[in-house]
């Protein structure tokens, strides 16, 4: 990509860190730049070194950008360019937009990091071309978004997509967001933690590997650990994994049903860590869904992995009408 | 509504009646009618009396109609106007479009029942207006639609809406799709009539009043038996109702986190045999929805009741170019 062309700074501003791409128009990337976010120093620190990240970033590529993308973890008001409440960076109603604009003088704009992923699996990945889609990302949390008719769905204030919420369990375990038997409080990175750890205290000999995985240190023991311990054909990691894949599947039927999708992209640390999932989800979600609803319905992997994010939100500098 | 004016014809097809009604383009609504369906009968001879039915609504009305728009409960193909799964008419492939349009040579419409119930509440009723909203129909069984940046979702095979198979619980009871624990098995008046079956059979003492209210026949035993239990104040109604509240409550958390609508209608037979349901499910929805999804939303009775499904389906014939 020549410097000279039309191109736009892309960012997943992260709890721990901040990534900068350089995109043109077409998708293609240029520069990339990672910064740690700080984030327990405050927001208008954060926002200092992301300004200032950014300064240097188009002084390293050579030519003004034709604005800034954001991707935030956390619900986000696209339309005023906040973020209402961002859990892993601590904010809550933090102006992003406003401020950033009048310290670099370059347009901006703010949209939730998943909502973002979407966007750019949708313009340059496993979504290309299509009009009806999902994308369920399954990582610390559980996220997404739908494109639908041609449209990324918004919503009445812009939160549409909120996919990790979507209640699974009515006295289900209770979920960060103060609800209970959320999707994401049974079957994200974050609840197979919490059940591994569970295990070792209800029947720690089913629990031994994953427990060993974790070099025996039940306090540290992550997805992670289930994953090792998964492969080495563990029970208890295995009985864990078999109800995680059937939650997973419940909610994607849910979401098939309700939307008729095309495909169902899935992607996130979860899907990378255990690589039979997607399979197991493909073959509970075609016996559970309604028929109709899997005439076109594809459930593939995402394409862009850790890319989706930045390449999402820079692309939002070019079709700036839209909200995403 | 004068006889000169251009009008359409509007048909909710269901397993027991076929309801017809002259309406204009304001959804003024002029004569109607009322045949039974015969379903038993078959497809063919269900398709020769709704013919002769409409042949026979022209003449009265004495000018010819834009079109029909029919409403169909089941699984349609908007496009190719084909019901591909009406459970109560116990019908599966059958083309309807353009069977009629042979017979009454007149453009036909065919439609959800329950999508062309929103689209009826979304242009004459309570979502009057509305960019973002959900209609939710809680009756025999649980259908709806949805409303997003101005659009009726159909998704990518027309089917877009089945909001009746969310799935609620993972080893929930069996629905009538093949599928457990779906949204309608838990909640629905179906539902409620067969929680209050199984009441009975394991707790008599305290069903006795369910049982009362269906004269002590427990076969005779619905969701009406128990509305009636209920008023009277029957601590196993009580106790089954407060359940399928929570449900209720759990499935809109889920539609409003995902599409984040700025209302929810409420509508269908369950809705008003229990008066007092919606606001349980207003404020169980306000405790346990995402913040920043209640910021914009309110829900709402659905306002048109039976009248939905025809005014949807006639105003088809007047906007025929958008998918329902």
């Amino acid at each position: 990509m020549t410097k000279k062309k039309s191109w736009a700074v892309g960012i997943d501003l992260g709890g721990t860190k901040i990534e900068i791409v350089q995109m043109d128009r077409e998708g293609t990337l240029g520069q990339r730049r990672r910064v740690s976010t700080e984030a327990s120093r405050g927001p208008g620190e954060v926002k200092k070194r992301l300004a200032e990240a950014v300064r240097t970033f188009v002084a390293r590529v050579g030519s003004p950008p034709a604005g800034i993308g954001i991707g935030v973890a956390g619900l986000v008001d696209p339309a005023r360019g906040i973020v209402k409440l961002g859990p892993n960076l601590g904010w809550r109603d933090v102006s992003l937009k406003e401020d950033l604009e009048k310290v670099l003088n370059l347009p901006v704009i703010v949209a939730n990091d998943v909502r973002a992923a979407t966007r750019g699996e949708w313009l340059f990945g496993a979504g290309k071309g299509l009009q009806d889609f999902v994308c369920v990302f399954v990582g610390t949390g559980i996220g997404g978004g739908i494109v639908s008719a041609g449209r990324l769905l918004s919503g009445a204030g812009g939160n549409a997509g909120e996919i990790g919420h979507m209640m699974m369990e009515v006295d289900g375990p209770p979920c960060a967001c103060g609800n209970r038997g959320c999707w994401e409080a049974l079957a994200s990175g974050r609840a197979i933690g919490e059940q591994a750890q569970a295990l070792i205290r209800q029947d720690p000999r089913q629990a031994q590997e994953i427990l060993e995985a974790a070099n025996g240190r039940a306090e540290n023991v992550t997805a992670e650990a289930v994953a090792a311990a998964y492969k080495r054909g563990s029970w208890g990691a295995t009985m864990l994994v078999d109800r995680v894949a059937l939650v997973l599947i419940a909610g994607i039927v849910t979401l098939v049903n309700v939307l008729n999708p095309a495909r169902c992209l899935l992607g996130g640390g979860v899907m990378d860590g255990f690589p039979d999932l997607i399979g197991k989800i493909q073959e509970g979600v075609r016996e559970r869904a309604l028929p109709p609803a899997l005439e076109n319905l594809e459930i593939l992997p995402a394409e862009l992995g850790s890319k989706a994010p930045v390449m999402g939100a820079a692309s939002l500098v070019f079709q700036d009408t839209e909200k995403a």
